[in-house]
């Protein structure tokens, strides 16, 4: 057993972020963690406070499992970060009892976080679906220094994986956006906890088609001691259009296009991909793939044997061809500029020049944040007069995570004791817990997560509480080639250079009487114009000068913090008058 | 008659702004501007290649007049800006010609630029109606330094004013969602010029009511040359809900809480404020009101007399009353984290704790590029147990700006000759000019313009084009106290300084024999996290010393420029290789 750790407690805000390096002064009896005891814990450290970055352990007696390794993009809260991890301190100091690393699916808010963390985990085996399994490898390919991933692939709907003396997995396919999606059944000693990943549900003007009645069937005769569902959609009402009814309404925009036809779409969007290849038979048409994702996405298609790929033509083939037999299929749809729809938009793409008679289909919604490059990237393609189609003209995208009335039918497949809502910020997990009590799990059944929550199950699969002390929760980060705590003090600093810019003074100071050798230097950067402000600079100077001499004056040794003080003070002021900017000042005072 | 001026003319692209102020090295024919003759100019100089910073001028022979002065807010794309403000440089070079601004509606992308702008404009009297001046004068008491605005209040649906011998302006009043919105009519003398300014039409269930007929009727007997009009919402296809539906849902919502009721809306909903003020008369609440810019628009209302205001309370006196009294009316619904409702939510409020019997109605829509801010704050509301009702929830919102349903009819109920959309991103102005042609507009009657194009009516009114000459069009930006073109040198190190940070070297150099006097000092900020890096540091400081040395060595008097060139390059390279992060290197070599 492992010693009891010290953790901090309380709500986490993503306004306050706090370093967690900073060390707890003093122990409280809730920031002790007790022995687990013969409790069965579920430890959400990712996706439960933000969609992203999903993972869950699952713990009893010596034994972990994992269930996905995601990562968070980055966003202009966190500039210069390249994605966001979930933090996995719980289980470093516990990687002796890892003994899987389970994938729901194949998505980057599932796996991205793979390459990072596997070996904080103690590189367990890798327990997924093929799909999945390639995703992963391809991914690996760009750490080539890390050693091989022990990976398992596994079908869906399998007998039971036993994992080890105290755990069993099964994988439940289901649906969503990309092959081999899977729920996660873990079979624990206090019964079987139902883990769904991402999940949506095939509908017909909202009534579930015959092949997801049949997929929940099992259900039926199952009783699942705890459920935890994707929040993703929660907040949207009703049933999301059917995947069928988008596949027929690009089939009818392919067949019915004068010209090219590109598609843009999330490279993720497997599923969707393939059904492309086969409107582009139906019509005699040939497919350039564009895009690095797509390219990577549409060889494990390839790979798999899929769809057939035959009709795939290098893009240097394009102008062997009708412009009505070409259908392209891009990545871009979030109006990211250097992708290859972003660079025909802003025609800086090489080989293709968009035309009147192209017709371009944005087969996606706008991920929040997205907003502005995607409305850049509308105006530019109807700069070029090309006939754009999105989801707010015409069917051509729904989500891969269910709406509410989604969620509510899964729910209702489910017989289930206790209920925790993951994948989803805050809101969308208190919507859904009240979902749940609204069809009728008890109140005191329902547990709300935060990221580093420990929940118990315990007295026999009686007692389920969430324990007063939290795992470490705090996010780690992905930069350049760190991986570490969030470095705060950084991302002020980041923050405040990119709205006011820096300034830098560097003055020589003659020891013996403290005055300034010569005029000072400034460096200022993202301050402002500088070449415009001459003025400004010269008496700059001037007060750097009369600050400097007068801090130093009478004083021998000089008091080099005294100046520095003075002077950044000084200086502040006289350029919050001159121009209403606050730069950060930083004078370097050298004595000589 | 002015000389002729040159411009540049072509696209431009917002991911290539180019600084306007380089000189054009030699003047093609397309550049130069004929004289204006006896054509009827009309210029869009903001707000059609974005929503906001709204700008229209119409210039006859030596007369001109300016339809709306609006600022843009920056956003990511502008780090350290504070507004983005039309280019005005056509206006200052002409500004004895201006004989009027005009202004449809007090809304910022109406008005906000008057403070930066009249002053370049010659000050040119102001007519608008009441409560846009109102507003007008608020905004100017923030400038004391200016000179008085003269001016001009003018009563909707009266008889044309005569601004100049060739103009004449009429005010038509219409629905939008501030009170005294209004059209304007502009009589010249080739025909009338009407400018929806932003619209919506009242509606039931997709049917107008009778209102906004009676509204529209005039124009039956009306011939228009030239229609422009808002092009917001033409990418969303129907009716909006109508404002009497919301405001009666609010109404059952403000009826039935439980506790208190805290509305946030735009402060410029004031026609949906006024509403408010009904409902809690009728259910005996006291108001509070909370957020600088809503109190001043209360005030407004409050002057204006346009709802009885006797049941604000202050808020020092909500404690006098049951909660089920109190409803409240809060800035704050974008998500703005200082705002009075983000206080609230993230617990930093002085007086406002929220609790579960609490009823926040976010009644506004989510505007692009603050979806990641409104996902926090309902995050924080949720986490407060309060009961939040969003427009995804229920009917609690509907736009000013009506839907491509509301703009197809009002092109029904105006007889016009030629159509110029405005106000609107490029992409809208095209599906708006689609709507108009499928209208049975001829598509040669249709100009979709950029801001800048100079439109030009003559023969009598039966000649429209598009000049292939543009008026200056680059943005021009407020930051701090500067108004001026838009600084991209600094923007882009402030982008670069945002991501990677900057490292300054300063070393000390013996001129004599070109070695370090001492180890060269370094100044990191936005890079990495200093104390954590100070193996780092140590190497970095070798790297300096030797690169340093190596370009002094053997040359006397020492090459600095050369000496600068290798060492900036040197550290690059090894913090690129060490961290895979490029800060911008900057070094000060001082000979000693």
């Amino acid at each position: 057993m492992n010693p009891p750790s010290t953790f901090s407690s309380g709500l986490r805000h993503k306004n306050m972020r706090r370093r967690s390096q900073s060390p707890i002064p003093t122990k409280k009896p809730h920031d002790i963690l007790p022995p687990i005891g013969d409790a069965l814990r579920i430890i959400p450290l990712g996706g439960v406070e933000e969609i992203g970055k999903n993972m869950t352990a699952i713990e009893y007696g010596d034994e972990i499992i994992v269930v996905d390794a995601g990562i968070l993009f980055s966003d202009d809260d966190t500039p210069g970060i390249d994605y966001i991890l979930p933090n996995v301190k719980y289980l470093e100091e516990r990687k002796d009892k890892i003994k899987a690393l389970v994938i729901t699916h194949g998505h980057l808010d599932h796996i991205g976080g793979i390459p990072y963390l596997i070996g904080r985990l103690g590189n367990p085996p890798i327990y997924t679906r093929e799909f999945g399994a390639l995703l992963i490898k391809k991914r690996q390919e760009e750490f080539p220094h890390l050693p091989a991933l022990d990976m398992r692939i596994v079908d869906a709907n399998d007998k039971s994986i036993p994992i080890s003396p105290n755990f069993k997995v099964r994988f439940f396919g289901l649906t969503h956006s990309i092959p081999d999606s899977a729920g996660i059944i873990i079979e624990t000693p206090y019964g079987d906890i139902f883990n769904t990943g991402d999940v949506r549900v095939e509908n017909e003007n909202g009534v579930p088609v015959e092949k997801e009645i049949e997929q929940y069937k099992e259900f039926k005769s199952r009783n699942i001691l705890l459920f935890t569902m994707d929040s993703t959609g929660i907040d949207k009402a009703g049933f999301s259009p059917s995947e069928a009814s988008i596949l027929k309404n690009i089939d009818g925009i392919i067949k019915d296009a004068p010209g090219r036809i590109i598609i843009a779409t999330f490279a993720s969007q497997a599923e969707r991909l393939i059904e492309f290849f086969k409107s582009a038979r139906r019509y005699g048409k040939k497919i350039v793939i564009e895009g690095r994702s797509m390219k990577t996405n549409i060889d494990i298609i390839k790979h798999l044997n899929l769809v057939d790929t035959s009709d795939v033509i290098p893009l240097e083939d394009i102008e062997k061809y009708a412009p009505n037999k070409i259908m392209m299929i891009s990545t871009g749809a979030q109006g990211e500029e250097f992708a290859a729809l972003g660079r025909m938009a802003n025609k800086t793409h090489k080989q293709i020049k968009l035309t009147r008679s192209d017709t371009i289909i944005l087969s996606s919604s706008v991920i929040p944040g997205n907003d502005r490059a995607v409305e850049r990237l509308k105006d530019n393609l109807f700069r070029q007069d090309a006939k754009v189609i999105t989801y707010l003209d015409s069917d051509v995208h729904t989500s891969g995570h269910g709406k509410r009335g989604e969620i509510e039918w899964i729910h209702k497949q489910i017989p289930y004791k206790y209920f925790m809502p993951v994948h989803g910020s805050h809101f969308r997990l208190k919507m859904h817990a009240e979902l749940a009590a609204a069809l009728g799990c008890p109140r005191e059944n329902i547990i709300v997560p935060e990221n580093g929550s420990i929940i118990e199950i315990s007295e026999g699969g009686n007692k389920f509480v969430k324990l007063p002390v939290r795992a470490p929760y705090e996010d780690m980060v992905v930069e350049g080639l760190t991986v570490g705590d969030i470095p705060e003090v950084v991302i002020r600093d980041r923050k405040m250079l990119a709205a006011d810019g820096i300034f830098v003074i560097i003055a020589l100071v003659n020891t013996r009487n403290g005055r300034l050798r010569k005029s000072p230097d400034i460096i200022a950067r993202g301050f402002v114009y500088l070449r415009e402000s001459q003025d400004l600079l010269s008496e700059a100077r001037n007060v750097i000068k009369r600050s400097i001499e007068s801090a130093t004056a009478g004083s021998n040794p000089i008091n080099f913090d005294h100046a520095k003080n003075i002077v950044t003070e000084d200086v502040s002021r006289f350029l919050f008058q001159k121009t209403a900017k606050k730069p950060i000042v930083i004078p370097v005072i050298l004595g000589v």
